[in-house]
């Protein structure tokens, strides 16, 4: 199997000032093609540790994928760490980044400056894969094996996120000319509700029942529950395919409505799946989650067709005034109650017009919280032209996974009720 | 001075489903007491692997800081690789984190499981640093200089984030009765509204007249801007913190109110601290941003003493019955236009009661966009008693990304309003 390794230059990640998601991105996109990521690393902006360390990196690997300074400013120094390391004597021009340099300064009503176009300057000893959406161009450097006892390729991309993305389409297919690659299966099961140890002992007997290729991984997520992950490697797909789907039948039966799809997938996007299904409308009304709910459903593109908006009635006074919460309520039962979060749910439906609607009001933290709702205390409701329900959880967290628990289980819970009355 | 390496545990990172966040607070927070991250690594669950990295880590590192591969299920194998490297005979049973598991089990109403008490099983050679926050503790291995010719410790963490971060306070600790650390002094200057390169151009002759022991790094950030961090290694506190001073002087001069801090700090912080200054109240109406805005505002702890609530008029029809925008502003301005984003901040203070209020109203995409206002586009308006203001701005970007940056540049735009207001 194809091996393949990423490394991330930037002194900001070392100092965990920035988060490095370019990894997983990357890898999850070689997984797809059959290439294993073997291991991921990251180094500081340091010229000898750059080169020392990729020069490491492609002994052991066919592919090494490189993120990171490439920037225009000064701390940036992995270019001139990569003509070294390739043996380029000078630099050369790419004619086709250049125009793209532009192009991108003049959507922005800017003119190009040195520091732009000298960003357009590669290593002698590369090919350029020019990169659409920012200034620095992929740099891709082949070395035959007479110099690593085998032949392999490094690729050095550039550090933001969204050039990533955009350019690893191009990655992969200059991967493909140069490598013949394996197949990897995997079969993603996403549930939510039960955590981790209990679903691992809930699932234990047809764990241990399954053949010794298929590998389980279990990946709990507070935004989208525990994602148990089936793979196969080196097989076939379509007889992996097969052999997987005669042991899902168990573990469907096992875990029920607790699994809220069968592909690597989120709860947002679930329902929307079932809304659009069921031709249906949505709206929230959030106190303790502040908006994230609505984040969250309006993240998914297309979502405008289902979903009508929402009130983050923060305050006691946009409750009544904007929602229409009855002050009765509140008064006799408080805003941290079933009848408080039945009544958002209501008031959403009311004043936008929506079929569905989901409903929060808690205590996130650090303050606010009493002996009877403790900080992590939430109460969800979810609305339908049917029914509205309503049901109490209690997480010990801090302040932003609170938020995030809170979110993912209203959203849930507001899956579970259109599901149950889409299969009626 | 004192290095570290960062070693991170599971095939779910290496396949790209899931980020490491850890590694990155682990080494701020190293960083803090003055030790070094020199490399971060992320390996898979695999016995001889692990043990091989982690001594060749060992060799070149005083400390090695290992997260991830301790749950409860089969998966999950660091405690018997570390076993082997550690060269335990056999395992004992933390009292103490027994203890921790029950009240966990009991705080969620549930019985503890084998599955559970198996995690307070340690290898013979380590010390335990109890784990209030989930079911496996950290564990502390010491290597003598007869194994690696000088001392290290090799802490090994679980690897859900919250837990990391619960527990690094008593690494820190364990750490500093080990070690005697250095220092390290970072000056951070937080800018919003110039591009990277922009702002390299701009102050660029400044930065060429530092003195050599200053370092200094741009870290871009969707949410924050360029962040301009200052470094200055192994000097002592109070001197660096005066060499340093003496250069911002010119840095300010050059950027103004770009720069909205001079502390890692983000922009939905900056306007807690002017609201809090000024003891006003704050409201939003959202339509592109989904109500992202709504949940940067409300990720901040206390929140609620300055912040009312919003609306997500993701539907024309609720921001004419819900916000209350004129359909006439509507129909002759359109909704991304100047006018309704306006209206719609307007509307957010008349329906909340907020003495501030911020608006966004454009086109996230993929779709939607049009030849005048093409995806990426981005009305912003922001009110006060005093005066109501709008903004344009075009982004092209993703969806992700153009939600991100619209929720910034309206946090930004805010902050400018209620700044220049206080000041005067």
């Amino acid at each position: 199997m194809i091996q393949a390794s990423i490394c991330t230059i930037g002194d900001e990640i070392l100092i965990g000032q920035v988060t490095d998601t370019n990894s997983a991105f990357i890898s999850k996109s070689l997984n797809a093609i059959g290439i294993k990521t073997t291991r991921m690393l990251s180094i500081g902006d340091n010229r000898d540790e750059i080169i020392t360390c990729l020069d490491n990196e492609l002994k052991k690997n066919d592919i090494v994928i490189v993120t990171g300074g490439l920037g225009p400013t000064k701390d940036d120094i992995t270019k001139p760490a990569l003509a070294t390391l390739s043996g380029s004597a000078g630099y050369k021009e790419s004619k086709e980044q250049v125009e793209i340099i532009g192009r991108l300064l003049k959507d922005r009503g800017l003119d190009m400056l040195d520091i732009n176009r000298q960003q357009a300057m590669v290593p002698e000893k590369c090919d350029v894969i020019p990169n659409m959406l920012g200034t620095a161009p992929v740099m891709a450097f082949r070395f035959g094996p007479e110099r690593y006892g085998h032949q392999c390729m490094l690729y050095s991309l550039p550090g933001v996120p969204f050039e990533v993305s955009g350019a690893m389409p191009d990655v992969l297919s200059d991967i493909r000319m140069h490598f013949r690659t394996d197949d990897i299966y995997h079969k993603t099961v996403m549930t939510y509700g039960i955590a981790e140890s209990a679903l691992a002992a809930k699932i234990e007997g047809w764990e241990n029942a399954l053949p010794p290729e298929i590998h389980l991984a279990y990946l709990p997520d507070p935004l989208t529950g525990v994602r148990l992950r089936l793979s196969i490697y080196g097989g076939t797909a379509k007889d992996d395919a097969a052999t997987i789907e005669t042991h899902l039948a168990g573990l469907r039966k096992i875990l029920g409505d607790a699994i809220y799809s069968e592909q690597d997938d989120t709860l947002q996007n679930t329902v929307r799946r079932l809304l659009k299904q069921a031709g249906k409308t949505l709206s929230a009304a959030e106190s303790c989650t502040g908006g994230m709910i609505s984040a969250l459903i309006t993240s998914v593109p297309g979502s405008s067709e289902y979903y009508l908006g929402s009130v983050t009635s923060y305050a006691v006074s946009v409750k009544e005034n904007v929602l229409g919460v009855p002050a009765d309520i509140i008064g006799k039962y408080g805003v941290v109650s079933s009848e408080c979060a039945a009544s958002m749910a209501e008031a959403a439906r009311r004043i936008t017009g929506s079929d569905y609607s989901v409903a929060t009001t808690g205590i996130a933290g650090p303050g606010g919280g009493t002996q009877t709702d403790p900080v992590g205390t939430v109460w969800i409701a979810v609305s339908s032209p049917e029914r509205t329900l309503t049901e109490k959880k209690i997480f010990k967290n801090d302040r932003t996974r609170n938020i995030e628990r809170f979110s993912a289980s209203a959203l849930d819970f507001l899956r579970r009720l259109i599901q149950s009355e889409i299969n009626n």
